[in-house]
């Protein structure tokens, strides 16, 4: 569908990526205001926090959010903390998943991991710092002057990171590489909606909480979030066969080395491909509801399976 | 004082005793309530929380949220949540603590730390996982049926936790052992308060957030919790010096060893005893408006200095 010389994709790729930029800029600020280095020995521990947080990460999570926060006129301000918090929580999983003794990766969002720019002691630490700090942010009665939204947003995201969300999935993920089990296509399937899934969900509810949308409101969000947080996975097992390392930014071709089964090796690259593209045009039709106001939510479930990093 | 035969001593130690024991069925069953082991590859995440959480440990956190709600007449299973997700918190920073990268312990409560019994991968991820738990717990209604309640509990944890708190303290630690830095008595009081001190004051905040007592009517239990949480961190240094490996299951002389400064080789053995003595009797004074049914907090603060594990 062409309007006058323009691409819908065009406009989408527009759209987006001012709202990444945006979005980007503003988690950047809201992490350096709460950020302040200390002016005693802890220092080390909130400038590790700061290399982990500041100026790196595509902001998907934090932009969902915002997002879908907007549909609903949530205050744009409450809404970035409210992604911060999201954001602080991806980071610091990103840190703890980088670890010698889990994934023992080396570079991430184009720099040094944490535990190679600081050290593991200190990775540690900071992961378990920014995991307190999102929920210190949630907390807070500037992210929402109502406390059944703010308790709402804990119980959410704290579902979404524990043993039945991302930390569940990694598990199963660990015990996969380490027992070398072989998942069949729906064990991956829950691994990765548990692993990845959970959280893009759990942004997307957070907006919808925020903006007061009960429950039974949310139903379409719902079915959006698990059709992209599916898409996500699926486009990032394609990325570490297909993508470029230096735009990706972190070490590709783990899954083959060590053997592992994907979407991709369940599946092969075109299927896979076209999978993740059935997903997004299913997420974006449960958006059908909404009009131009969801244009950002549209744009980002079509970055999530094009994007190169 | 003798009142009949018994000494006050012996009474307190009565009642404490009996208070730790039934705190301790208590936690160790909230535990595993929570903690049901799923028929998938998550099981090894959650009973790897379960050999870390559930009958270990002297509980003294959530005996004093427990017996702090009790002054102000809360409802005891509310209360045993708030201290359970309490204990979480501490448990998880055990874990991580005790990982080669860390301090590197082989003995927790006198069995196998748990990267020993499992491995390090598990150990961060059971360790992450509790700290999700535990804003899990105070998020949900069955803690409080009030969401500003639920919300300040979850805020008073969060902030006593993270960088301005536990592990704030815990990067202090850390850098006098690496860098061999020699901090003064004030800087070490403010580490201890940070590190150790936190937690056990949010223990008897969050009791008093239960029972909706007022931050301007929380001073005198503020004062108790600040005096209690500095004795029991002389008490503890006291006891890396002078106690019996076997009764506290853990590795001791390790500060020693290390040619740490704590308390102990500030201040010497003696005036170290004196002074954590010094301050239970404070913290004791600080209850002075409460009768009898202040009896258990009494009884721990004298605990917490006279205790050999």
């Amino acid at each position: 569908m062409r309007i006058a010389d323009v691409s819908v994709a065009e406009i989408e790729g527009d759209l987006l990526s001012e709202g990444l930029k945006r979005v980007q800029r503003e988690v950047d600020s809201t992490f350096d205001a709460f950020l302040t280095v200390p002016d005693d020995t802890r220092a080390r521990l909130v400038e590790a926090m700061r290399y982990a947080t500041i100026g790196g990460g595509k902001r998907v999570r934090p932009l969902l959010l915002v997002s879908t926060a907007e549909l609903f006129g949530v205050d744009r301000t409450a809404a970035l903390r409210a992604g911060t918090a999201v954001e602080a929580i991806h980071v610091y999983s990103l840190i703890h998943d980088d670890l010698p003794c889990m994934d023992d990766d080396d570079l991430r969002h184009g720099k040094p991991t944490l535990h190679k720019a600081f050290d593991e002691a200190t990775a540690v630490l900071a992961g378990d710092a920014l995991h307190a700090l999102a929920f210190e942010i949630l907390a807070d009665q500037g992210t929402s002057a109502d406390p059944f939204t703010r308790s709402e947003l804990i119980g959410t995201l704290g579902q979404a990171s524990g043993m039945n969300g991302m930390a569940g999935g990694q598990m199963m993920d660990m015990v996969a590489d380490e027992e070398g089990v072989d998942y069949d296509l729906h064990t991956i399937t829950r691994l990765q909606q548990l692993k990845t899934g959970a959280l893009l969900a759990a942004s997307v509810e957070m907006g919808a909480i925020l903006g007061k949308v009960p429950p039974e409101g949310r139903a379409h969000l719902r079915a959006y979030s698990r059709d992209i947080g599916l898409a996500f996975q699926i486009a990032d097992d394609l990325l570490d066969v297909t993508g470029d390392q230096e735009k990706a930014g972190k070490a590709l071709r783990k899954d083959e080395a060590q053997g592992k089964q994907t979407f991709v090796t369940l599946m092969g690259v075109d299927q896979a491909r076209d999978q993740a593209r059935a997903l997004v045009d299913q997420a974006v039709a449960h958006l059908g509801g909404y009009g131009e106001e969801a244009g950002m939510l549209r744009a980002l479930a079509r970055f999530i399976v094009e994007r190169d990093r």
